[in-house]
């Protein structure tokens, strides 16, 4: 019996995680869970899966639920300070870090101990602090296993192989809402529009960085974490269907791919049960009804961010948290519709040049690096 | 350093064997070789890899070479007792048994030795001797890897996973020149049409047989031994760009797929390798020239062999030795201009019918049911 923490548990990750815990019963117990601030949901997950404890980020929107929670013996604590507390509590064999948004980064780094796993669905955590996450697992002999689909295809593929074998890594994109749409239109997408990603039902902030390609950019700075390959190693092919999940070719030439339906919860169970799988009835691929693949390469003009994204990578030192946070300030700011679409990567590139960067990876370099860009993109943009 | 025995090394599969040890000259030492009577590109092969001896299957086609070989001071043996004698010899780690047809399966027998690897590219071993050979494989410890494409596909999927978690495998089959072909033009193929594959370049007999999807069938059995599923876990999908070589599907609904460009070499040296990969610079699958790859369902109507192969495999016992002789027999008298493409099919379905078939599975009762089946098929329709 796997102990469990969740962070994010009433997201979409959160959620499908409960789901595969609640199938497997008698293979992971809840212990912690947190929310963000959807403590109605939270409170039903408490019900269901009695943790011990609870966090609520939101101090102000526990309310009338501290009796309740109380009634069925369930500890709350509150505010990031909760949620830096839940993190480093002992008794926990995984840690799903499903957080959005650099938040994730130091949650990440308290939960890391000696046998313990990091299922991480927070890719932030990764694009700021790569450096410093992986070398930590390593130190203490931590695992750090992906839930992102392309992430989790790529260890699929790469388990039973010797990493000296592996020669380059293809993560798939979707191409997003917009891979069709003229880059003259850009500036007239609507928030609705750039909200209905075509394949998968995320939450917001990840849905606007699956238009922009920032997500696949994202992940391409998470892999190069995970898998140890020099970023030119590290390429993306744009795949509609959302079917296979990624490539990684190896040195005699043999390539291997993992694919499915898109549905987290694959994912999500690969990583709770790693290396073993668990046999669970999601819906099947139907061979007899596939039809057609199809791929093409990514317009890295269109899409600015995933270009950004590897220039950032191959700077290295804080410019990727320089870009993570220049770009989760102007999501922010076009889900308000305070800026346009095309804004975001003109915002992300701006910082990019204006913001003070260097070759530092301490926890400390990184989120003033961050929190830096935030405030100049407030002040420049708001 | 690995010791190697190729049968057939004149063929398709043999002369891309001895191009896969010669980019290996660290890694494999080449023992013997066999040809069937291409005794000229044998001793040129001879030559450059130093065998201590060799065995030419027709007698009369040694002539002046006899003198040749000796000069170079690689041993000849003859006839089929020759390549029985070499295949029972003792200073080989890999057995690669490269030969066309049920003629494969003794050789085989023989070589089933501790700790030996058999590189096995002869089906027919395993179609007929499928529970034989695999269970006096598992008693004496030796390995089974297969050299098909399809197969090798398989194992490099299901590398590093539990046989437990495989739900299903899927084979896919390029559906050969006449997937497009009406029905009712069948009896107006050419052998020169039939000789005309689309994407791999290989022998007449395998060429045929993919022609008519037989090969897929024989694949199909040949999965069965070596995976260990049961006859309806095993699935067929067509799929005319021959990028994707196979695809496993596990019990948590992941799937993985082995692809790459149709090159044999791959699965040869993957075979040799195993489970080790060795760099080569086999041309590579080219992501940025990736656009569609597309998948049908067979259909068992017009490629009537494919599903007298799933038949024969339900059925057990002799019934694959009976469809492959009759089969390796219809197609040698197509090659001749005997019989009509259609009736390939039909002479396989009649002598399952007609010919005497059992349970049993000892070597005895396969060969004899071999024999039956071929002494059938050419009084009936020679």
């Amino acid at each position: 019996m796997k102990k469990l923490t969740i962070l994010g548990a009433t997201g979409s990750i959160g959620v499908s995680s409960l789901d595969v815990v609640a199938r497997h019963a008698n293979e992971f117990d809840v212990q912690y869970l947190s929310t963000y601030q959807n403590v109605a949901l939270l409170f039903e997950q408490a019900q269901k899966f009695r943790p011990r404890a609870v966090a609520i980020y939101k101090e102000d929107s526990v309310h009338e639920y501290a009796q309740r929670f109380k009634e069925i013996g369930v500890e709350i604590v509150t505010g990031f300070d909760g949620v830096l507390e839940l993190s480093r509590r002992d008794d926990v064999d995984i840690f799903v870090n499903a957080l959005v948004g650099a938040v994730g980064l130091q949650p990440t780094l308290n939960a890391i101990k000696p046998g313990r796993r990091i299922a991480l669905a927070n890719k932030e955590t990764l694009v700021l602090g790569g450096e410093l996450v992986m070398r930590q697992a390593r130190q203490v002999g931590a695992e750090v296993i992906p839930i992102d689909s392309e992430h989790s295809a790529l260890l699929q593929c790469i388990v039973g192989e010797e990493a000296a074998a592996v020669q380059k890594i293809v993560l798939t994109a979707s191409g997003g809402p917009f891979r069709e749409r003229p880059e003259t239109e850009f500036g007239r997408i609507s928030v609705a529009e750039a909200l209905n990603h075509p394949n998968w039902t995320m939450g917001p902030k990840i849905t606007i960085d699956s238009a922009t390609l920032m997500n696949k950019g994202l992940e391409v700075i998470e892999a190069f974490w995970l898998f140890g390959l020099a970023p030119e190693e590290i390429d993306v092919v744009v795949h509609p269907q959302s079917i296979v999940h990624s490539f990684v070719e190896f040195r005699d030439g043999s390539i291997k791919a993992q694919l499915g339906l898109p549905d987290m919860r694959v994912p999500i169970q690969y990583a709770l049960s790693f290396p073993k799988r668990l046999a669970a009835d999601f819906p099947r691929l139907d061979f007899s009804q596939l039809r057609d693949l199809t791929f093409e390469q990514p317009d890295y003009e269109k899409f600015r961010c995933l270009k950004l994204a590897f220039d950032a990578l191959a700077e290295g030192g804080s410019a990727p948290a320089v870009l993570n946070a220049s770009n989760e300030e102007a999501v922010h700011l076009f889900l308000k519709e305070m800026i346009r679409f095309d804004q975001i990567s003109q915002i992300v590139e701006e910082a990019l040049t204006q913001c003070p960067r260097n070759g530092r990876c301490d926890a400390a370099t990184l989120l003033a690096a961050d929190q830096t860009t935030r405030e100049y993109v407030q002040s420049t943009f708001s």
